[in-house]
């Protein structure tokens, strides 16, 4: 199989869930399609927006890598209530859906790989990604869990392919909050603008092409 | 005296206090300095710096109302914490400080106006606001204290200013969140982007100059 | 009308609302009913359940200052979300109902005393009550807004009342949080037990028995 | 080495850290002592209380393990600014401390045991748990982080050992809120009694004495 003349790397947002109209994850990433990043505009950008469902997304997801084959592939979804960019740490082997999902399925305590691992570790270099945002003036965190739903699921999901398949990817899912827009309905929600979550995936996308090995600064909790 | 030529409105922010090195109040009216607003660009803004001082703030707050005589007088604050535009709806006649102000001042549960009304409500269409400001996209939200800093100390200040000088002004106080550039140094902390505020600001101007009755929609609290 | 015997002070709690079973006030306060008070139980205390209405709370406040003669008016509701006991200091002179009250009715931005002033204070020296409250191990805080809904109205109407029937009370407003049992069913919200609720009213009523001047201790907000 | 007489089970709190005077996993796990538990009193509890500090914990967990071989093996620390008793899902293999522990060392993204799997499930039977707690009118909810500091290395520390010491024992972690008497100093902060805190103990020691599956409720969060 031919490789793309082209280096690239896969954004992936997600389709609204949970009486939403809209996914702050998917209008942000979906502004990114075609753009060139990394040093030296070396990489292009193609994006793929996920449905929120635990039975389809893997398989959108797993599509788009082998068909483009990226670097870096950066999955972005919804964490209404945050304030921050979420930066991801770790995924766990089980779905526990508080509300169905958009096919209507609401899996309790399954494992999304049978016999896999109880956690993959992100495979981003988090810490310099905090510290850039940090840098740039977002108001960003490194966060110990992203939930049990679909996102953690594709987070999981992402990992586990990279691992099976033995890819040598850079990856891992990123949490932003609602958009203005959206927090506009839920009183006292926080939110953040469209231009500064756009700016943070550029800024994380460029953090992972330069292969550095990790800083090693505090960003933990105490539960 | 001779009426200014030109109808104009009065905006103020706050310098920084409490260990921070800018006040978003302060960085947002700072942009509106000369613009027009109003139907037909009728009124020119007019916008102030204020010292975060209970001595000299309404000395500064008086000053440039005698001098501009604005048909409109919207005070601006920081609420570090808060996720939405924040209109006040009163202003009470106490000083409380947690923390010393910048002169070192710090009094604790002293009257604003020595016989003064114990509150005095806001002189703007807060609902009208409040659903306009909504409409356009941004979390916003009547709030029903203004604290008992200096935020409080202008807003009774400039509505006893109304009440006792005879001034037929509209006028008000609103609080706004961090800048995400704060929010970086506040863990967890929400923020509004420079952009929303002064849209924010805009659009309360633009409603306050209609001169049309407040409306009568729900926006209250169960405590 | 022969005065009574024997001194004593008045606690009220709630009725029910918003779709709870029980109100946390009536529950706590219930339990004081006939204990003796104050320095050498100087007191005995009579308590009353006030309806979540805004068109009878106030009658049924009125009917039962009229009967006792009390010393001490503490009226207590329900704060669901806060943490602590919260001491109000100011009630403000507006209805604006999130939802209805337990009689159907939603008023919006209507006055409670048609001509009355914007606000009252509360005729209960809450520094000393924070202070002695902090010392005995009980979270609790200084609020500055009692909210626009029952619970403000019931606080304004009593403070008016002593000032129009020239009561030399002491009286004001208390919240308190959520029951245990109830935030089970709030996910994430705080609570208090009853016990802690119950040594709280009684560690404010011999406070205010005490009839000394408050204390100056900073305890305000900036916000 | 003969096994003991009596079946037992082991509870675990924390010494203070982080500027606390008190931590209030000990102050309520030191009141199970000698307490007997399950059916017909089948077991008694032995307690045990471990050093903040991520060299020591481990040492002295497993030195209190081997010394009582028990049947249920509960730690229980203390999380700040929770409002309810939080079972965790979920220990990852890695350390990172915002704050310097009790003997002054703050490791930065350390795997907790090299080699070790990324994370390991709790063996409790959380939803069971959960059920149980709610029932009995406790704040409760499943949490699916124990943070980056002492607890999840204890709670990871504690899985391995089941594991590699081919233990069949039930065992988690569980974190509490804080006292009142400690909220007094954290403005805001939720608390729950150390009755509440004890009863919940108990509690989880007989449901996971049952040996019953655990129920599929979900539990789970979307981020």
């Amino acid at each position: 199989m031919a490789k793309q003349a082209k280096p690239c790397v896969l954004v992936t947002g997600f389709a609204p869930f949970g009486g939403e109209t809209i996914n702050p994850s998917w209008e942000a990433v979906n502004q990114l399609e075609g753009l060139a990043i990394g040093r030296q505009e070396s990489h292009i950008i193609h994006t793929k927006e996920l449905p929120c469902e635990f039975n389809s997304a893997l398989d959108a997801l797993y599509q788009a890598i082998d068909k483009y084959h990226p670097s870096v592939v950066l999955c972005v979804g919804q964490a209404g209530g945050r304030s921050s960019i979420s930066i991801e740490r770790v995924a766990i082997n089980v779905d526990d859906a508080r509300i169905p999902d958009n096919a209507g399925n609401q899996p309790i305590d399954t494992p999304i790989v049978q016999d896999g691992p109880a956690a993959y570790f992100t495979a981003l270099p988090i810490k310099r990604i905090l510290k850039t945002l940090q840098e740039n003036g977002i108001p960003s965190e490194i966060s110990n869990t992203a939930g049990t739903y679909v996102c953690n699921h594709v987070m999981y999901g992402l990992l586990h392919y990279f691992q099976s398949q033995q890819l040598s990817c850079q990856g891992g899912f990123i949490h932003i909050p609602y958009l203005p827009t959206q927090a506009v309905h839920h009183s006292g929600a926080p939110s953040m603008s469209q231009e500064m979550v756009k700016k943070s995936l550029l800024a994380i996308l460029n953090e992972s092409l330069e292969y550095k090995p990790d800083l090693k600064i505090s960003a933990g909790t105490t539960h």
